[in-house]
């Protein structure tokens, strides 16, 4: 509380801390935070479903549906075997009463195994409700994964610090990985450097062109390192002193959806190439279509004479 | 209509009551004004369950399937029992045509009981038609329920009138109490007081940091009292008499489902903490990791030689 | 186009008409504009049915339904009646082939009554795929019925020319039929006047508050008739003459749903009152809680000394 | 690289290639843009089939049904056709388990046809909760088909260069082809010219109203050829010669499902019709209806003494 009314940049990412060894933001746009103290709650059980995995949702969806068979498959046992009409006597009561569970689920009651007696009649009233109600449920959790906004974006792996014209540029590029319309895109680039007591600075770095109306190629975002730069005249040394980081923060617009769609990203001190250039990565065939190869984004060439990293 | 062309602040609240003793803004975000001479739709049921806790709409669709159950057994009760073949002898026959029912509606459909009859066909008929849309319904409100914005945002329970180089700050501060990521965060603080004739007047607050970009940490939201805030050498005594209220609006933008969100929250004037201060509520662990506790999120500590309140 | 670069107001309803007895705007917000040469789509069924009200939606479900097993009804019908096992012999045979028709589109399928043969099992095959899609379509239509804003707002019957400080306002008010939260509420209001030539004329009125944050109560929107003002000494009779309208645009935002909404309404020359205040609709009871009265929107009263319409 | 701080526009679709005959933006408003090295996944599966004619979506659905009974089917016959209790003896075992594993998908179940043995019901299990996935999944299919923004614009197929007032303006015009009410239109309109090194320069073009809060009829867009226009004193063949095109940028809102919506068109230079004019595409029938043709739209006529394209 000691600089109350200076006026620092803080994007809310906190400033003071005893000790840093990790990077701010990690490569998935995330951050090294940890959160203490939050109670769950059923509404997060949805939301982890809509983001985790294709194979873990088919994991979990598996693992549900087991066991609610084998809960209603013991209910059924309980009742007693004789009310299960129509069980095969080769197979073990167990698997009868799983089997019919199985078949009251999922509503496709064939009717060979069949309910008898007011008790079991109750549970299977119970069953193909809780078989109706799930299935509400997964419809909601298939459909909420693909209805949420689905970005990926692929960034340079490396930023260059590039003579141009006698000076410099703090350059990287970023490509949509996907086929869908992106547009309207704005990128906001911030310094992080931290100094020996532990306190983050944070700069904004002003850019060549910050937004773009289309994104069917690769955007190069550059950051010409004036006079006015933090980066005038620093070294790769004071850079890995300070543990700096180049946090980028990418906005745009998913036509096809509608969605508002975002992505960060962030180039380490040890993620910088001094005296590197971009190869194009994009050209014309022979038949004159515009193809542009996503591969060739990381693709970089020395420039002559100048010092690498 | 006396004051007409006065440019007064007035957020939609309303400013002259006959008599006011309930807060304006509850703790959940609500007004307490009450609206007479709604004609209910059935939409607004269809919004009611979209909001209810779980358990309630768990009560109600329960409650939902056992009444249509219900009524269609009656009607095939009434269809005569002879023409639903299968029925167990043992059962009394409204529960054979109760179970029938389940059947038909869920789709089970075993074959044990089987409908006879055109009238009892035509009754499955509808039934079935009526399972198939009262599924789709319940499909639609479970997934309505989680792609709603959902925000829970924990403010501290009490703003601080804190002692800051020889002025004061009135502060509060707010966490997100879930993991998703909450982006572009922007706050707008009113005071409202309200005079002997039961008339309200409302202020803005000037905040030090109106807007934030991430909310990964606890936000701390500042209002320096200068001589431009209209709370400027007022005392505790003052604000109860004009039943002061401090209205917190906060928006920000929830970026995995791309929704804009809203939320907001009031200190009355007896929730102040006169010359107390936060104390900090993240740090980082033996591993480099920012930990950050919500439940430290209310601790504060009075200043020294600061009178408390 | 003799008029090419005039920076006349056109809000985009046209300039130039042949002769115009009718509205601009319906009370519904529709505009009297009828388009022709649309190419029918089936997205435009889809839509059409989002819109369309509960019974008609409720209608169009059961024909839909009914015509399905009529339709495969008569197909397996055709397939010979021998190859339907369990048919009632009580019934006739198209009977019983509709009944089996329910019970396969709706996948109860009891099971007595059963398909035989090849040709038979084909249509079922077929039958059964085509409710699984249909209850796709169906479960689409109620969600996404549900999923757009809903928004009704009520006006007052009535705009009103009042008089104030010596001067006159035009007003009118409006609130939220709702018991939901809107927020953010903004207003356009546009006067349109048409001359002898058939040129219709668009001006922007004025508004003294043309935003509010919230929206529980009532909200009178007022626009100062003073000298800058299109209605600045304009008769009623004037306004007759030239068959004004009053447009009103409001924008807004429905928090539960994370929807933007929009609204439109408009007063014809012959639905402004002259010399008439509105009554205060809201108070507070007897607990100190704030009541709203929907129906006392409309309420106004003559102010003294004022000519009436 | 040569001329890094230019402030050229560049709407992200590129500057320099090596060839191009092809036209940068196609009819339907994708770029002539092929982009390699994107890994397939599942998520672009059923973007493709949000996407895609409902015939398409149709036969997909379809195959997938068939594959998914074909593969089932095959399963049950190897479980020994003993264990597929009661198989038409008249039907080839194949035919029987196809038949079988459709009334499982579906769930159906009739039960004439019934599993026997431990296999044959584990396989029921898996189908069972296939045909329950696979059916969220087509429900999700469909309603996201629906609930994307669905923009139908139609544009004038030429643009033209009508003389007025002594002057030139570039001017199109478009309407919705839909009923819905489109809002808040706004317009953007670049020149792309090329020129002998293959390079391409983008030009905005000032336009007399960028924007039309209402869509209900067509909307005329005009650039006026003053001093400051790109194509001041520019003949026919020189836009040919540097293959020169006009984008255009539609951006709006879709009010009854609070959509933001996108359209784009292009005209390249010999689709501009020099010294023509568009003809009025709307009027008043006897009921002082306004009628609006989408037919009329392209209709133009030649203006006198002008020398045609």
């Amino acid at each position: 509380m000691k600089k109350m009314w200076r006026r620092k940049i803080d994007p809310g990412l906190g400033e003071e801390f005893s000790s840093l060894n990790k990077r701010l933001l990690n490569k998935n746009g995330t951050f090294n935070i940890v959160k203490r103290g939050i109670e769950p709650r059923l509404y997060d059980i949805y939301q982890y479903l809509s983001n985790v995995s294709l194979e873990r949702l088919a994991l979990f969806i598996l693992g549900f549906y087991l066991l609610i068979n084998l809960v209603f498959g013991v209910l059924y046992l309980l009742c007693g075997v004789e009310n299960l009409h129509g069980a095969d006597p080769n197979l073990p009561p167990f698997l009868n009463a799983f089997f019919f569970s199985v078949q009251t689920f999922t509503t496709v009651g064939y009717g060979v195994l069949s309910p008898h007696g007011m008790a079991m009649n109750f549970i299977v009233t119970l069953e193909s409700l809780l078989g109706w109600v799930g299935f509400a449920i997964i419809t909601g959790v298939v459909f909420s994964r693909f209805s949420k906004p689905n970005v990926r974006i692929l960034y340079s792996n490396n930023a260059l610090i590039t003579p141009v014209d006698g000076g410099h540029v703090l350059q990287f590029r970023l490509a949509n990985k996907r086929n869908n319309m992106l547009m309207e895109m704005e990128a906001k680039v911030l310094l992080m450097v931290q100094d020996v007591t532990y306190e983050r600075n944070y700069y904004h770095l002003k850019l060549e062109q910050a937004s773009q109306h289309f994104f069917p190629l690769s955007w190069t975002i550059e950051h010409r390192i004036d006079k006015d730069s933090p980066l005038y005249n620093v070294t790769p040394a004071q850079l890995r002193e300070q543990r700096a980081e180049v946090l980028v923060l990418i906005k745009g617009y998913d036509e096809a959806f509608g969605h508002h769609i975002n992505s960060r990203f962030s180039y380490r001190y040890d993620e910088l190439l001094w005296g590197a250039r971009f190869k194009r990565a994009y050209d014309t065939d022979e038949s004159g279509e515009v193809v542009f190869n996503l591969l060739k984004l990381h693709e970089t060439e020395q420039v002559e004479g100048e010092p690498a990293t």
